[in-house]
């Protein structure tokens, strides 16, 4: 979904004379779904805009996207990502740390030239996934509310802020830019709800990453908490959650969430947040711009319906559907 | 030397509602001696300025070089800075890198309000400083060239921003910004010269933080760079540095360097820095400003001069002038 004009401007933006940088660099921009960058370009259509100013902005905010992207996997530990070795996995933490922090810096360079506004959104929102990583380490949820939170800080606060820039771009007014910036909000929650509950139900080979690092790294997700809002002896798999599952106690887990339907109320939650996306176009006016959200949304919710929620037992019937779903949007 | 409305600016900066976060910033905004900022607001001081606006500046470049300093001892494996525990030792990695981002956007977000100038300058320095990292940790310094590029991108490119920043807010004319920018350069080598004898030369206790990190962790600063120009084996000595010293090998390289007198070497060749720094003062006009630069300078030429370069022999004798050296300045 990353355009030509962008791809070259992420490489040009990012140019430099040290060689090492040079091969760190070339291993991140490759790939990459594009999601926050092409949100940017569409809202930017809900009026007269400068395409060169959008494709800087689109481009900073892939660029804050991949620098976090980058320093998550080192906290996390993650090896893989987009099926090939995470960067830190391949070059040690020392480079990826760096590489994340010159992303940043590179991102910056590219606000400068936009407007105030543009520059203060983003900065906000850096802010505002720093404390949601940090909080989501710190406090496992303990309730919805603050699963919602959460996800709200560490994902969708992101999407949302690649809409309302696109908003502020094409010179809408407060309240347009409001209507983007909520469509932005549900859609990134229910994006991060379909990324838990594949990151939980999902095989590593289809993610390209290994399955499953949430509960292995004691994040509890809706499925999960719902789960532990279900059975009786929640205090106690809340503790082995937290001290670290033993392969066996992890499928004890994923098996019981799945007869209590742990994993379809999640799905339940996730259709919420894509129908509070869809009432929030409606506060905005009819034009291909709002189709294109719309249509972006209902690929999300697709994703929602393709997932295997029954379990292993069914795996061969439905397998093929989730298949290359993390592709789709 | 941070001024009091700086530390309300610094603090407000910051705020955050996230408990674990505030935790964080609270350990990481004590202490410091603040050299960048006060940089700025003497530089400012060359035309008429804006006091807000040299404060926002002056907080902003003060929260890169902590960001950096978070992540710098993340990837150094340092456990101590300034008499305390680094963050991460405290914290965890997790915390340090992502409080390192929130001090980055945060930094940004102050300079959102500034002139455009400004922001890039700073975000081309964010650059060069990773880039000079990531070097320095890929390839060792083979030349004295070479160690001169790795401490100027690393220190003095910061150093030297903070001086042209404060020339570009008092609307100093182009000369004058480089004039500024070039005093800042050579005074940032010679900081970093000092930092690396010190690392080389002083105590634990003195320094608020272990010594011999550098070489532990196969760094060459310009001390060992000259004992490897000197001694016949110096191929088998580097292959050494590089796998990793023990402790032996270590004091051995450091008697010899001081009985090849490699340590004054590095004295010369940090005095001529800052040589080259009041150089640079001449070509701006005579104010209090600039005797304020140059005292800055003469209080770093006064820690060259005041260390150990005897070694231990001596040590009793020459012991207390080094001691609080580190806070001087």
């Amino acid at each position: 979904m990353v355009w030509p004009a962008l791809e070259k401007l992420l490489f040009d933006a990012v140019a430099t004379e040290s060689p090492s940088l040079k091969q760190l660099l070339a291993h991140v921009l490759s790939g990459g779904k594009g999601l926050r960058p092409t949100l940017v370009r569409i809202c930017a259509q809900f009026g007269p805009y400068d395409p060169a100013e959008v494709n800087r902005v689109a481009a900073a905010i892939e660029l804050v996207h991949l620098a976090s992207l980058i320093h998550d996997d080192i906290l996390d530990g993650a090896t893989v990502r987009r099926h090939r070795p995470a960067l830190h996995s391949l070059y040690g933490p020392i480079p990826a740390v760096l590489t994340g922090d010159y992303l940043f810096a590179t991102a910056f360079g590219l606000l400068a030239q936009s407007p105030r506004a543009v520059l203060n959104i983003v900065t906000a929102t850096i802010r505002t996934m720093c404390e949601g990583e940090i909080e989501q380490r710190s406090v496992p949820a303990l309730t919805e509310q603050a699963y919602l939170s959460h996800i709200g800080k560490k994902t969708a606060s992101l999407i949302s802020a690649a809409c309302r820039c696109g908003g502020v771009l094409c010179h809408l007014k407060r309240s347009g830019q409001e209507g983007l910036a909520r469509f932005g909000w549900y859609l990134g929650l229910a994006y991060q709800m379909v990324d838990d509950l594949l990151d939980l139900l999902g095989q590593s080979e289809e993610l390209g990453k290994p399955c499953r690092q949430d509960l292995s790294q004691g994040i509890i997700t809706l499925p999960i908490l719902r789960f532990l809002e279900l059975i009786p002896q929640s205090d106690w798999w809340r503790e082995k959650i937290s001290r670290g599952l033993t392969p066996e106690e992890m499928e004890e887990i994923i098996v019981t969430a799945r007869s209590l339907d742990c994993c379809q109320y999640a799905r339940e939650r996730a259709r919420e947040q894509i129908n509070f996306a869809f009432s929030a176009l409606e506060s905005l006016p009819a034009c291909p711009a709002r189709e294109e959200l719309a249509w972006l949304a209902s690929q999300v919710l697709a994703k929602i319906e393709e997932l295997d929620y029954s379990g292993p037992a069914q795996e061969g019937a439905e397998q093929k559907e989730v298949a290359g779903s993390e592709a789709t949007v």
